[in-house]
């Protein structure tokens, strides 16, 4: 929730010399709304923004928000000497070659996830970064939503004491449209990639195994390409504790972001957000309104978080809160997920590596 | 609830003539619960109590309630030709035998789950009862319970739509006694076999397969007779439709028990029930009492409900709300649950017969 | 919440000796409610019920029930040497004088709220009790309900401080009969009069003023008979707190009963008790059941343990927990709201006795 | 909530010209919640701030914000013809000459609650905005808030009927400063008048009489100033139904803002808005975080709309959302409250400018 204290800060800004110069490549719904939430920051200035599908419509935007240079080509961005860091916001296949480029031009990165589909590719990406010495930041933007960090800072602070089941649901209110689907990497790297990385998070432990089921219930155009639209993984973390993310495509009821850790000492668990607490009876019962409809409403300020942390973890030289490792260890868990759903029994993190080579065939 | 007007059902009872005569074998705490319970409805009368133990506490218990025949062994029950019907409430190993007795006797039966832990066991009684034409009805008490029969309206209303997704969470507030944990037949066969009943119930679906992870993270006394203490069980409806179960055996917070059915239409939850609805806010935030403490508790009104059906089935020849058949499947189920957390694989319920003879060893 | 020890308890009952033999007067709703509720206790027998309109359907009820003895005098009842106690159940105009008859015979005595609509005769009724040293227990049955027992616990532990604010809403789902609205002695004296005890009851204090407001919003049909169908009444406390009830007759959604107290150290809130905890997520919105319908499934638990608590003290010679004082007080706070309302000023409960003589031709 | 897509429309600002020229006469607080929340605004840009106490860092302050007129005199604001609109957030004694001084001076006007705490005076200023042509908002913002927005949606789409009964709990996390209460115009003008306000707004019926109640219970230097701190003011309606405000200057678990309205039809109840959803459960039993703290945190989305909605206005030649005869009208009310605790008796809305100057002395 922004308060009123925040925006003081927010606002600092408008006139005032910007330190981080950022360019977007990618200028897609999420490319957007980082640079939305880039421009409400003292410290950091838009200053290029490339989509390959750049046109006027893209200009008018960027030139409502006085961000001066729009092009199609990532290239120019990238050898912008004035540049201090790129959001990484084009589709996924562009992710490697464009974090090694920015690596090599001395960018600091952040990239959406996942940072690929190819575990292989993915650690030369992060290995690339981490030898220019540059941050590199990976959008789970779930880990800065006010009701998982709260989550979080319950079980680290020893409320609920050792964790024993972590659970998370995870539902969209609509399926993502075909050629979409086609593209996205099926629903454990697409989707339930950000509960892996919820799990790790809120338990504080590392993913050991991971078993899945999935079943296409509600619309045959999964199967096509050789996806789910629901699916359920249990989990084995290495400090014994276990636990089960369940996925669906679509939601009739809009939302639903739950989740709870229960400990040795209690549970802790979070409800979905609504737009107000208004509760209405009738005699047909008692009511009240859905949730937030989709993640732009719900991570509204977990985006704003995400953003502003970035630029002051490049301002003071800190670690990033999210980092390559961190986008690799949740691939290779969608990608153990992926291969225990095909062969049908659990499958360790640890030997994904293995297995995708042994399976690549039908991945 | 029992409302005012149930109440008065209930006691138009005491000095009129009882249609059934009851003999109830076992009374340990759930063997007195239905007595109880049996005292209140008007249509049965309770004759006769067995128990390996009694003594003069159990004549004192007895004779407070006008129960008149109190004795040590079962025989006389089964053999007294006065009695229409026995509640089998002893320890499971003597299930399969009374079952057969008593059906050889022309006894309706009510008997507590699991009829036992041998499915060919279970088999041979469920088979003995159905060939002597007597009732046989298993103690799944949670299918009355106020919460759940309300999901099942919703799910068999179309509320809300084809089921896609079954969620059980069941905590207990503190694991029982070292000496039953060694006879229980382990957290599948004597826990969570609640839940898969609760699962077949809710969704009107049965379970095809599971797939069974379990820890020992409460107490290492489970580790010692090959058991756990936390477990998560996914499941594979024949509908299609997917499921967790997750069972604790210790919530310091009390009994938690709760449930919900994700569909194309919409999701419908239960939450625990509390002992009073008081909100307090303080400066060190807003609270209420945990959720009432247990089974006898949470499930009060269910087993009354589940006795005065069996009473009312008997009266009207209808068939039991939970016959043999329900009790045998959430064993084969529990059974499959076993075989899968030792093979480290997913089991099919209709290969535990075959599994169970190939690892008899060490079931 | 009856757990199943309190059932044990209950039923210890049926074949041993009971201590207390009762009477009840006036058989209507409220005196069969009594009359089960007393059924279930061991200590307790009800011997004898009377009714003006006693015919064939009471007494199969009283058959039903075991009890022999069923006439339309109540007379006879207060005249049985054998009879401890009576249950005064019928209608209002006829508490004073059956307490006096009672009181007389050494009767200990139950009476339904309000004892009478006429202070004077109230205090005549409540001095008859005592002088004869006979136990006069009124019918606030609230006092016993889950839910404000906890909000008394809070205040008196002192968990939110000292009491600043007292709010009571108190909705019932269908306004009364024509007939008895024409007799009830208004909505201050036949409804909010529970609300006036609760706010002594929750406050600990004692209401020292009150100011009325009334309109006629629901049916026509309270306004020929001068009453009012909805009320705010404020209320000022010897301690210094403030407080506020509202009543309505008629709530679409069924019965509205809510209660909060806020002191200096924080806030305690009760909320409705519903049917079950089911929440349905739909395209709609999410949506649960209404509350409890009305009084006998919202405070059924209530009415046994008045009853319980009543037969206790009448064994163990303790005063019982709502008294004649009690009730009269809060007949007091009625009147002095009757008061408010017509003189449109607010009425000390102090001064009733001296306006209620001036103002008696419009009360 | 702000949803991205409003944060786009909020941030198409910066470079582009704005349309709107505020001058803000007044930098405390909600001075500058105003200047930072108008900052976000395409159409508008702060051109000027006035201040009593304008020093260095008022200075800091607005050169953050690129605002650079920053002076102790509000007369250059009111005389700068480049200055489209003010903002009236200086002390309450200023706003009357103000904005008749804007409104000579063709300014449209936001002024803060209440205009003045003399209703003739009041009257003279919001009739020097209606004769000079400009548009005069009042800063009551808890109208643009989500939860109470969503009630009077429900009461005016008919969804509960016909309102019968308002009621509305206010209370602050703590009282204000000595100095502050000396000069406030005490409870009713300072702090219920923003629930009059929300009143009359959500039932959509104007308040006839008020009876009110009050005490100290915080602390003794309310009485100093002949105020108190705890107040119960009820509600008559033109409509006929009724209603219930209550007040504390201090809650110990924060700003509780609470509201329902109860009709022919049902009920809608708002609850406060908490950090987070987060709810944990211990042996001590379940917790969740107290309400966001104050109105900055709880009202953030409804100040920043207010000021959209002016400026909007202004734009497009529409009618203000809160116009003068609702500042007036408000603090008739709070007037009438006023009398009514000193009078010890109802007063009516109609009959405070009589009232006033018969008791002038008192007040």
């Amino acid at each position: 929730m922004a308060t009123a204290d925040n925006i003081k800060e927010l606002f600092k800004l408008n006139n005032i010399k910007r330190q981080i110069r950022i360019g977007i490549i990618g200028a897609g719904r999420i490319g957007k709304i980082h640079a939305d939430n880039l421009l409400r920051l003292q410290q950091a200035e838009v200053v290029a923004v490339s989509d390959l599908f750049a046109g006027p419509e893209l200009e008018e935007w960027a030139v409502a928000r006085g961000i001066q240079s729009i092009m199609k080509d990532s290239g120019a961005i990238i050898a912008n000497p004035d540049i201090d860091a790129v959001f990484i916001c084009a589709s996924t296949d562009t992710h490697v070659p464009l974090i090694k480029q920015a690596a090599l031009a001395g960018k600091h990165i952040f990239c959406e996830k996942p940072i690929s589909m190819d575990i292989r590719q993915t650690e030369e990406a992060v290995e690339a970064a981490r030898q220019a010495g540059v941050m590199l930041q990976i959008g789970f933007n779930r880990r800065f939503d006010h009701n998982f960090k709260r989550i979080r800072e319950h079980v680290q602070s020893g409320t609920i004491g050792e964790p024993h089941v972590i659970k998370i649901t995870s539902r969209d209110p609509n399926p993502p449209h075909p050629d979409y689907i086609k593209v996205s990497g099926g629903i454990f790297m697409d989707m339930m990639i950000h509960d892996f990385d919820m799990a790790r998070y809120v338990s504080g432990s590392e993913i050991e195994e991971v078993y899945a089921q999935g079943n296409v219930l509600i619309n045959p155009v999964f199967a096509e390409y050789g996806d789910v639209d629901t699916a359920i993984v249990t989990l084995k973390f290495e400090n014994g504790a276990l636990g089960v993310i369940d996925n669906s495509r679509q939601a009739a009821y809009g939302y639903d972001q739950r989740m709870e850790v229960f400990g040795s000492k209690g549970n802790v668990a979070v409800a979905n957000d609504h737009p107000n607490t208004a509760e209405i009876s009738t005699a047909a019962g008692v009511y009240k309104d859905n949730p937030l409809h989709f993640f732009l409403e719900r991570y509204n300020e977990a985006y704003i978080e995400e953003t502003q942390l970035f630029i002051d973890c490049i301002l003071n030289g800190k670690p990033v809160p999210v980092d390559g490792q961190d986008g690799l260890q949740a691939e290779r868990t969608a990608l153990a997920a992926k291969l225990s759903m095909r062969l049908k029994r659990p499958v360790k993190v640890s030997e994904v590596l293995q297995l995708a080579e042994q399976y690549s065939a039908f991945l």
